[in-house]
């Protein structure tokens, strides 16, 4: 037995969803209540759930906001984590090594000390910087305070049109889920395509897709303005109801959409505004900068993770912020490993993503045409169409899979799809060829499962290893 | 212009499927009939099919047994291949550079020459050297001219009831074949679990699946008698009809199963009678030897691929026999590239083989247990179960996923999954991590695809990854 005791430490979290409570359970399964206090600050109401899923609780997919929670407030108590739910850190003292934070529904403010400082403080939703933005009926949906806060305004709504403004990810699977509500739905992009995620002649697919749901799809339009106010008909009680200011459209810089409700889904920032104030290092999408074992850069006591810190994309050598459940959900593992007196690292990403609206699935990794550019990669660029099982078997799809390779090198850069059933995983070929530094040429005979519900016999991802090869191949014959 | 015009060369491909037609067709794309003069022998009646596809044609899934051909022979022969059907060969001449075929109708005989030769004879099915097994009714179904023979069978047949002899691939798919017919079907099998091709602990999982359809499974049982004759009341007028000679139940060491149909799906062996009478090498398994190009070992203008040769598996660095479609077209392209003036290598596998009984999917890649073992590799086993979705999101279905590591180096050796829609297809992150060397701790994190419907915010293989990792360090700290 070790008779010397040593000083029981005290763990601070901020941030009690995916990143915070991982760290946290993970340090607690290596170090027990003896030598190891914890102590989580949440905001909300909710720990340890999945934002992911808001989209399919809001569309009716998932009928019961409890599936989307991981792990209660209670069940983390229950293994000796202090959580404390809604209560906000609202200072970090790193000379002083504590945080101060605020009952959110008292006001009351204390201090608290830590010796270890896990910052994992999320993203919030870009608003938009205008009038109305902040008028009832418009809506985020990054937290489940946020998603319970637009279901609420569903069910009390009359009007049947909503315009979900954005058409990333959160925006193309929030007008999904509200046409599953039965209502008229516009998205109102930016971009000349939805998903900017992939190029624009895979957004395409996308766009006809959407537009084959009964979406209304409008490209290259910024919203200039919130409307709000009684002029709604339908809304012309309620509105006078609740004082006025409500949603009733959005205006573009050359239409008026009308809207009973509008979903914000222009992505969102690292919530990084304390960790600004404490000097804590930030890098150009201000997302807090960790080490490999995430440790924040330069601070020997704190770690950060999940949405408010920037990874780094292995295939471009270059910072980016992902917000992702999956990224998060590492992070924490990683951070509450090393806390633990554990060693893990966390060595990156390749920028894989998937999403699915309706029976259409996309999919992509690396690096599109853009970043490429963007980073001085030059490169052969194929797309290809096969089909999700063999041609002859039943419900075999179309898929498009494009590639990116690098010139000469012939190396992986980036893969997109779009397809129906079977095509969204397929990814993950390219996502672990990606982290190995494969070429084309190398993944044309990677053994892949084969057989006729599940593939041709030439894989979609091998025809276009095979396409991009040859690409590269010429392309070394001519210079 | 190049005016030395060079001799027109004469490719003989023996072999009209997979392997033998991509090669004579890659090798044509590369070089015209002024240059190249292609000559191909086949047995049967068709060319380039999917014999995977012939489970699905005949349980209906397929109706029609032409869109099992990827192309016709009149295909090849617009362009230029002078394909030569119903014509076996009979045999090589080394010295002479020659090949004697057989027309099967005719019996006539002749000689052709041949600068360059592909072998590509394919694999026949073992058939069990007892009395019986040449009776009317017992059926491989190795080749489309074996489909046909066993639907004009089944549509012969009054009897319902089937046994199939071999629980692997073939088996367990057409065992699900002839269910969707309707018919009563017992598989029996030699091993302790269907599905040799995975651990008997996963294998289980396959067990329990087909019983729940309705297939009785005979585990532990050798086939030693096929009895024939006009035994069987209902086969009694029919069999008289046939002249006697017609299946009537399969025998095994203590029990006796009847039958109205038996197929057999215990396996096939490489075709290489005329390559051994020949003196080309032979492997351990029977299949012709290749370097990397797939040329024969030793000799210059031979080459051979599919399911007549032996590949390396880059796991355990022996060769093995592995019949398979999508490698035989891998062989062939290879082949064809390399007869064509270009270059191409085919690498070697890591096993990779996905199947599905009705909505069962199965999948394995690299080393079970006992290959581990008969390598000399020792390895940290673990079994994880998970789902394919998010747990909340519906139609989320479990997936029981095993993964083999190396001790001491944490080096992937295999991956076996057994779960419903998502599970199949998984394989492939493990069969590109297999081909990269990768170790589980690598991984653990792995950027995979994450959205609710498509995977549990850890992939179920990484789950497996986390497992297998921590057991590899577990194992280290201990010695």
């Amino acid at each position: 037995m070790n008779m010397s005791r040593t000083r029981r430490e005290r763990l601070v979290v901020i941030g009690g969803d995916a990143a915070g409570m991982s760290a946290a359970s993970q340090a607690r399964r290596l170090k027990g209540p003896d030598e190891l206090e914890i102590v989580a600050f949440e905001r909300g109401h909710f720990t340890s759930y999945s934002a992911c899923g808001i989209p399919y609780w809001v569309g009716g997919d998932v009928t019961d906001r409890d599936r989307l929670i991981a792990r209660t407030p209670e069940e983390h108590r229950a293994r000796d984590i202090d959580l404390r739910l809604r209560t906000e850190v609202t200072e970090l003292d790193l000379d002083g090594q504590r945080v101060r934070a605020r009952d959110v529904d008292t006001g009351e403010e204390s201090w608290t000390s830590y010796d270890k400082l896990v910052i994992a403080t999320g993203a919030r939703p870009i608003r938009p910087d205008m009038p109305g933005a902040d008028a009832a009926g418009v809506h985020g949906v990054q937290t489940l305070d946020d998603g319970q806060a637009l279901l609420d305004t569903l069910e009390g709504t009359r009007g049947r049109r909503a315009v979900v403004v954005g058409a990333g990810y959160i925006g193309v699977e929030m007008a999904e889920a509200l046409i599953n509500r039965g209502y008229d739905v516009t998205v109102v992009n930016r971009g000349s395509e939805p998903m900017s995620t992939l190029d624009p002649d895979m957004g395409c697919l996308v766009h006809e897709a959407m537009e084959g749901l009964g979406i209304t799809m409008v490209n290259d339009a910024e919203v200039t303005k919130i409307l709000t106010g009684d002029g709604g008909t339908s809304l012309l009680e309620r509105s006078r109801e609740l004082g006025g200011s409500r949603v009733r459209g959005v205006v573009t810089q050359d239409r008026e959409f009308p809207a009973d409700v509008v979903v914000l889904g222009i992505g969102v920032r690292p919530e990084t505004a304390l960790a600004k104030a404490a000097g804590l290092p930030l890098g150009p999408h201000g997302g807090l900068l960790t080490d490999r074992s995430m440790r924040v850069r330069g601070h020997e006591n704190i770690w950060a993770g999940g949405d408010c810190v920037e990874v780094l994309d292995l295939v471009s050598g270059q910072d980016r912020h992902i917000p992702l459940g999956t990224h998060a959900n590492k992070h924490g593992q990683v951070i509450g490993t090393n806390i633990g007196g554990g060693y893990a690292t966390f060595p990156g990403v390749v920028g894989t993503a998937v999403s699915k609206v309706c029976d259409l699935e996309i999919a992509r990794t690396g690096l599109r045409e853009k970043d490429a550019h963007r980073v001085g990669l030059r490169f052969e660029s194929v797309t290809i169409e096969s089909t999700s099982r063999a041609g002859y078997y039943p419900n075999a799809s179309p898929m498009t899979v494009k590639m990116l390779a690098e010139h000469r090198t012939g190396r992986l850069l980036g893969v997109q799809i779009v397809g129906r059933e079977g095509a969204g995983k397929r990814v993950d070929i390219a996502a672990v060829a990606l982290t190995a530094g494969m070429t084309a040429e190398q993944m044309t005979t990677l053994d892949l499962g084969y057989a006729p519900p599940f593939s041709p016999v030439w894989d979609p991802v091998l025809v276009a290893a095979r396409k991009a090869a040859a690409q590269v191949r010429g392309t070394l014959s001519r210079g």
